[in-house]
């Protein structure tokens, strides 16, 4: 066997990125291509600007710094559920918006974690090292998870910074991520809904575009403002059609270097599943929003957070239904297990892999349904699992727990477990009785999970009796029994905490089963296809996402539309006209500012804009940034072709859609009397 | 056999029309569908008042009468033929647009016919009556063409009317139309094209838009403009989301009842031809259109037909190349097959009719390459074949000449053949060239057609030597010779007399070979179709567009496109916003009277706006109707999920799109200081 790339000329369709494909980590980044489609030499000090300007948020989103004092600019839809928790009924952020004229105003977030990525390291040769011993894919996995959690608490304990083993291409790489951390994240300012989200559910992952979805926080250290050099300058003019544009930010999860057989059960399995389960919540939360403007409040940040994921899910649906892109996944396939199976020594070290993984998704597929219907859709009911787990876990080797549980990662469970943000029993109760009835009608009454919270009881009574029978709305409850541990755990008769002390043997018996039957073996055949991919084509593609940084490049770009073609902007004619079209209801409506203000702006500014770069969900508050290492626009979005780059970046029409600079600008300035803030973005412009 | 429709309820799928479905004709209007999903009734005098107020224009378009004094709107891209015809180097009506300030400047259209259905008569009978003793398809040609003939003939001598037979239900009906015919039509108002024609290609057939694509003649009789009671009012605020409207036109054609084995003629051999065809032709205007300003503004009018033609053709291909809509095309038809099959009298009458299609269509396409390429495009070749054709055919019995050359016909056809429209020889030089190298290349030196043309010479050499060696640019020389008949024009020298008469006998063998093998046995077949359907069916449907007067219904509406919704109507600001969006580029320029006068606009005023109705090519200017029977709208485009409507009607995204009497109306008055205009169109409306 050998290391170089072999047969690549014969794969140039399946294994060489089409232009601009690509969410490339910043240790590997596409130079060459780059260099030669754009005529741009990117540096490494202009790498390690970008990514010491770069922030991932752990409500899953993706930021930038954008002042010299901790200014942090992301999406309002990021920042949402920050404003959510936030509010109450007396005020809404979410309807409202929010702007701190000064320091002292602007707003504590509960529970937002900010981490930059300050180091990366290659630790495969030690991972695979700790493995090369173990003879069963169970063996290896155990002896795995014990190596990823050591080198992160050695990271951690060196460096004090937060540590986290990545993988990368499905095994055939790690990587040790370290990342300066930090809490005390304070809004600074969000604009009202109507304005950040214009057009809804209806216009989400779709362009045309006319969206105010940004937000801006100040980071603290200490109680202060962050002082820091590494933030992008703001560029108030922005980018141009044509202009080359980068996105630095933290993709999610894609699924382009899966087997046939794990996109096959995406489609015909969990997708379908998670769609029903979906469809079956927002029903829920539009029965109980129905009842008055708190409650609808109350439910809006989930009803926004499930709407996007049905219309993403619908996307990737289409995507794995289109015959089209299925044979040419298949095609791939066939081409590479070919290559693997044409040397003996290769076929020998990774050939069974695609029957393995094909072998353990239709071994999942069987319990699919409980994967996905044995939920409970409360957040205390969550909180109540987590307790339990909790006080199990640390007790045990770090190498052995849970993932959450690892000291690396205690900090980040801790922040979230201790949430101040409010509770309301009878959403929890609306939602846990129609996440039970789901329950109940997709596995029967006898489903040991089921009969175990039921017994015997309706869905409604249930959930009625379990969420007024807890007190783990009151942070300091849930912090008493995890500072208790195990005793004051097992002493508890909080009827969660019962619940799930009685529910923890039932979902360590799945996860167990699961990680025996499925994650083990997918593991080692990924880890054997990461390799063979290598060894076949040599480091010339990139990693599926993994919620880390990732570069993608590409430039601002219109694309053929519906029998026409989309501009690469839009402007503030176009909200108005469509607000217009639509006689200003519903989605469409514009907020009084916007209808109040329009004299005073100039209305042929850029607003909204597509770039070819390639990004999926995660991407969200990214900056795109110029040639010179400013700030031009940020993501919000991507358009509706772009839904199938779970599976495939579709070159000709996939988009991603950014807010403008000059949009952001001329709003600040003449819709909400931000002055103060633009000069500071302004002054970080020019270089103070 | 029975005469009453049977088994009309299995058929609801097949056969029930979709609510909006339908170009109807005016003896079968769907009074009943519209009573039960509007609740409004078609009286016979509202239906009248609509037909009477409703032109057909020989240029291919629709039109209405809006104004007592003969005002006559319709689109700009109808008018656009007369546009060019009218303009020269030194002044560009379509590139500027035009307005009649006074009657004395409207100006004469060179060769417009406008014709309004007065009468209609069932004649079918008589024709079957005819028909009865032919034995063979030829047979039955011949008596059918006498017959359709002699009906015409009789009823212009009686009426002195225009005296169309119309062929409904593919021969299952015969219809005497009677037209009052204007040829005085003067132009009054037309916008610059970039007004009109926003957008351009790109936009063409899609929607949201943002086009003033209308054009108002005055129509004139004996000198003086035409005084009618019968004209539509102009309602200025124009139609609202979900109003019921109505369109009047002249859908061009549809093959909605054809055979499958049609239809896949279509999309494999007709189709494509013509698409290369047009190409081709595109090709060669691009070339001398980059000669210069001039050369492009004599090649305009063609460049926008072609590029029209071509988007129709694609979407059209589209649709007939998407397997969901063949499956569902032969499934109708193997059930209607079925339903034929199983009454033994049905199966002997016309059962055969499918086979008897298929099998004419197999042998159509084996001379489909003569029927795409063995043409000249030049005005003058056109215009010499009809010379030499013209004085043979009158010289025969009325029942035996070629269509275009019966007795009923001749005004029309001589109005076209002394047409005082400039030609341009280098223009004619250029397309022929084009031509005759695209007739080379398909059919070979050795195709008659090509050899009697080229006689060796290069398609260049040959199109030079044969328009500067033609005088027939020249009006009076084109009468002269008709007048002369036959000896005159046997006795001609000029280049293309000389050819004409060359080709005249391979164009008669062609020709007949058609009629003889597919013409004559596809209308035989279709007649059985078409008795059949009744049979099986009863008129519950509306027979396939043939350019003559249908009404369709529907309401005011926007449809799901591209992963949101398209609004039921645009604005003004949408105008600036797409041309601020492509940076005033292109086809999304904006005039300079746009541009300059933006400030005087109410830019939420409804610029264009969608409909449900059924309409397809040749629609263009109709009107759009209210309740009322007020005008509300222009129809001036479908979208581009309506070019699958040649062949289907997909109710969910097919929409008609029209320029809203708003938009109109704030045009007319703010940019073009047409007030007086306007006068005439309001007072219209208070009934003066």
């Amino acid at each position: 066997m050998t290391g170089k790339p072999v047969l690549a000329a014969a794969f140039t369709l399946a294994f060489v990125c089409h232009a601009e494909e690509g969410m490339w980590t910043f240790d590997n980044p596409p130079s060459k291509a780059i260099q030669e489609k754009y005529n741009f030499a990117l540096t490494p000090q202009w790498l390690e600007h970008v990514r010491l300007s770069s922030v991932r948020l752990n409500d899953g989103g993706s930021g930038s710094f954008v002042s010299p004092h901790g200014l942090l600019l992301t999406n309002h839809h990021v920042a949402r559920g920050q404003l959510q928790k936030n509010s109450s009924a007396a005020r809404d952020f979410i309807k409202d918006g929010f702007y701190a004229r000064t320091e002292a105003e602007e707003m504590k977030s509960p529970d937002l974690e900010v981490n930059v990525l300050v180091s990366l390291e290659d630790v495969t040769a030690r991972v695979q090292d700790a493995l090369k011993n173990a003879t069963t894919p169970e063996a290896a996995f155990a002896a795995r998870r014990e190596i990823i959690a050591r080198i992160g608490r050695e990271g951690q304990e060196a460096t004090k910074l937060r540590s986290d083993v990545v993988t990368l291409y499905q095994g055939g790489e790690y990587w040790l991520y370290r990342y300066k951390r930090y809490t005390d994240v304070r809004l600074v300012f969000a604009p009202e809904e109507q304005a950040a989200f214009y057009g809804g559910d209806p216009d989400n992952f779709t362009y045309p575009r006319y969206d105010l979805d940004m937000a801006l926080f100040r980071v603290y250290e200490n109680g202060k403002p962050l002082e820091t050099a590494q933030y992008l300058k703001w560029n108030p003019k922005g980018a141009a059609d044509g202009d080359l544009v980068f996105v630095s930010g933290h993709p999610g999860s894609t699924s382009r270097l899966h087997t046939l057989a794990q996109l096959e059960s995406q489609r015909d399995s969990s997708l379908p599943s998670l769609l029903k389960l979906i469809n079956s919540r927002l029903d829920v939360l539009g029965k109980y929003s129905a009842l008055g403007a708190e409650q609808s409040r109350q439910a809006s940040d989930q009803v926004f957070s499930l709407e996007n994921s049905r219309k993403a899910i619908l996307g990737q649906l289409k995507g794995l239904r289109d015959e089209q892109v299925m044979a040419a996944k298949r095609a791939d396939e066939e081409r590479f297990k070919a290559a693997v199976n044409e040397r003996p020594e290769m076929r020998d070290a990774y050939g069974s892999a695609w029957d393995d993984i094909a072998a353990a998704e239709s071994k999942a597929v069987t319990r699919t349904k409980e994967q996905y219907f044995h939920g409970m859709a409360s957040t205390l009911a969550d909180l109540s699992r987590q307790i339990v787990e909790y006080v199990a876990e640390i007790k045990k080797p770090d190498g052995q727990r849970l993932p959450g549980y690892h000291d690396s990662q205690l900090e980040s469970t801790r922040l979230e477990m201790f949430s101040p943000a409010p509770i309301y029993p009878e959403f929890e109760i609306a939602r846990m009785t129609g996440a039970l009835a789901l329950d109940l009608a997709e596995l029967g009454p006898d489903d040991p999970f089921v009969k175990t919270i039921l017994e015997g009881r309706t869905p409604a009574a249930a959930a009625d009796t379990l969420i007024k029978g807890s007190r783990l709305a009151d942070p300091a409850v849930r912090k008493q029994l995890v500072e208790g541990g195990e005793t004051a755990v097992a002493a508890s008769t909080d009827s969660l905490i019962v619940l799930a002390r009685r529910l923890d043997p039932q979902r360590r018996e799945y996860r167990k089963w699961m990680e025996d039957n499925v994650q083990s073996v997918e593991a080692r055949a990924g880890e054997k296809i990461g390799k063979a991919r290598f060894a076949v084509f040599g480091k010339t593609t990139y990693p599926d996402a993994t919620f880390t940084l990732r570069l993608s490049y590409g430039q601002v770009k219109g694309y053929p539309m519906n029998g026409t073609v989309a501009p690469p902007e839009t402007t503030f004619y176009g909200l108005y006209d469509r607000a217009a079209s639509f006689n200003y209801k519903g989605p469409f409506a514009l907020s009084s500012r916007f209808l109040e203000n329009r004299g005073k702006l100039e209305l042929r500014t850029a607003f909204n804009f597509v770039t070819t770069n390639d990004i999926i969900g995660g991407n969200s508050g990214s900056p795109i940034i110029s040639k010179e290492g400013e700030i031009v626009g940020l993501v919000f979005d991507g358009n509706i072709e772009s839904l199938v780059g779970d599976f495939v970046y579709e070159p000709t029409a996939n988009r991603t859609v950014a807010v403008h600079t000059a949009a952001m600008t001329e709003a600040l300035r003449k819709l909400y009397g931000a002055q103060k803030l633009l000069d500071e973005l302004l002054v970080g412009k020019a270089g103070k």
